[in-house]
């Protein structure tokens, strides 16, 4: 496609975001929601307006939006919340996962298609739920703090849980290679939560001496990038290093303006991620009846398991907060998309229980934002 | 290629583009210049770090370049420099087209691609000089704003002349569509620059009633990605739709801090332009005798094309200015690539030629940086 045709589509998907977003906000509703939809209106299945979404605009996007997350995240915070989180991930992992095996076997499928349904359901998108917050300034509650925490957890855990059973499915599973995978990622995660945050604390002083404009900007962004490269490389998503990234340089955000700096680019690009994600839905598929009926099933044991699972594990803070973390774990988002398409790769799905999974992510991304909203209460800006 | 290694690959030029400005600066030299080069290093041709150098980053790089320089020019400005200004361009279209047209006869090519390479030493590349009168803060100079102007008409006529070559290289050319080319382009620039200025004169004051956060940035930056979509589709540079856009809201900037919010966005995408344009060049090829001996002749009279056409068309400002405007007119960058290709696609020149061409935009595009620089004093920053 040539230059002037994708700066085009740039153009069409910003404007319609920009769009929608301002009928949201006077709707009182939150605008991520808006900017799904008009994707999946605009995007090849449906209007055709937009041909070939740019997906690595997308990726800068949401890195963005993690990035800019983890700056409002002490590793301190995380600390303080880190058993009840852990604790929500597990629990948020463990019961969609079992629901969705009993779900299967209980309609005759064969166990390993079982279990890779079971592991689609797992995926938590933090994404959905951080833009809500954010845009909210709520990501400061202690409720927030243990979606974020437990995000990062479930990332590992649901690692672990495609290594396994994608291992299993083609019967090539070694355990050295499991333990490979995951040692990586929680060494990967570790190092850079402790190492990083005293480095940055060390050094970050010493970033006025250089003569570059913007240094404490400069620096934090390389860092972003490259620690979301990192994150890609040991196999977690790329959101994870973003997430880390912010994180490190929270300490220092004050003294250099970050968050003020960060702000117009996450107003550029953030939008765009959702706007893509939208279009990458194929409606007509999935509102074909058997895809529709099983689909519907899936996605109400998916927000049942991540609602009792993590809402139980977070009943400490009180019913509110409960359901709070209950409903911001649910969103599945692109996370649920890309395992699925990992399992329809390999051959382990089929072409239908693929629209399965992508009608289950599309639906609980699109129900937590409001529910968030009216729970977390305040206005977005 | 996946998105970790894409991630990866922008990291590592958004890391050397830093670390060889941060360099270049303490050299008191334009980080412009250390972003090709670094860019040329580690690119596919050299040492092949970078693979698959991204073009729709580098173009929204260049975008943002061209708004930022906008924000800082206003319709007036261009308009009392404006008679000054188009004769700036056509001497500086006239002289390098014939210069190249006069050598390449004399060494025996044929006509139509004597005329070609006339019309390759023909473009001037804005993006070089705006970044550097951008960085030393120069802008508002009258110098400045006489080559920014002319560098607007010079690539209308240069789209004439390409028009006019290889339609007659073709012998396809009619003279109805040459006069539709032309008058779609005239009338574009025209009705944005006086329209577009008035329009947002009347209406920026209403912006303050969205409910969008940044409202003033979230309009000029659609009105912006439009305006270089709408410029590439008439057949402009889509940085001229940029440049335009900028314009257009140049005399709204300080009431929604426009400048200081692009900053950021500047900082992290107008380098990755460079490293880019950087990558594209085949160091290799370009050293080649036989291209090095004719490439050198053909540099020099581009140089001296633009310096003696500008700058005598500039000659009233003082001896001073029009040396500046000669010189700050001379970068061809990738607009002579780009031109060059036309031609070796259309096989009106041989892949020799296309890299003498290359040769020529690459060294007026690193020479005229430090020159500039020296000229104008002062420290970036």
């Amino acid at each position: 496609m040539d230059l002037g045709r994708s700066l085009f589509e740039i153009f069409l998907m910003f404007l319609a975001a920009k769009v929608v977003g301002e009928v949201f906000h006077r709707l009182r509703q939150p605008a991520v929601v808006g900017e799904i939809i008009v994707g999946i209106a605009i995007g090849p299945h449906v209007l055709g307006w937009i041909t070939d979404p740019n997906d690595l605009l997308a990726e800068l996007g949401v890195i963005f939006l993690l990035f800019s997350v983890g700056l409002q995240t002490q590793v301190s915070d995380l600390v303080r919340v880190g058993k009840t989180a852990a604790w929500v991930a597990v629990l948020g992992v463990v019961l969609p996962f079992g629901l969705g095996l009993a779900l299967m076997k209980g309609l005759g499928s064969e166990l390993h298609v079982a279990l890779f349904m079971g592991t689609a359901m797992v995926a938590t998108s933090v994404g959905i739920t951080a833009r809500v917050l954010a845009d909210l300034r709520k990501t400061e509650l202690t409720s927030s703090r243990v979606i974020l925490g437990a995000a990062v957890i479930d990332d590992v855990l649901g690692l672990i849980v495609l290594a396994i059973v994608t291992g299993m499915a083609q019967r090539s599973i070694s355990g050295l290679s499991i333990v490979l995978i995951v040692g990586q990622a929680l060494a990967f995660t570790a190092f850079v939560a402790w190492v990083g945050t005293h480095v940055a604390r060390r050094f970050s002083v010493h970033l006025d001496k250089l003569r570059l404009r913007n240094p404490g900007l400069v620096v934090s962004v390389a860092v972003c990038l490259g620690l979301s490269a990192a994150a890609a490389y040991v196999g977690l998503a790329a959101i994870i290093g973003a997430f880390l990234a912010g994180m490190v340089f929270a300490e220092t955000r004050e003294e250099y303006q970050l968050h003020e700096k960060v702000e117009p680019i996450y107003d550029l690009f953030v939008p765009l991620f959702f706007v893509i994600t939208g279009t990458h839905v194929n409606l007509p598929v999935l509102l074909a009846p058997p895809v529709l009926w099983l689909g519907i099933w899936v996605t109400l044991l998916a927000i049942v398991g991540k609602l009792v699972g993590c809402g139980l594990a977070a009943w400490g803070l009180g019913r509110r907060d409960a359901l709070i973390v209950g409903i911001g774990m649910a969103p599945r988002g692109e996370v649920g998309i890309v395992v699925a398409l990992v399992g329809l790769q390999q051959k382990i799905i089929t072409p239908d229980l693929y629209a399965v999974v992508v009608l289950m992510s599309v639906v609980t991304t699109l129900f937590a934002p409001p529910l968030l909203r009216w729970l977390l209460g305040g206005r977005e800006r």
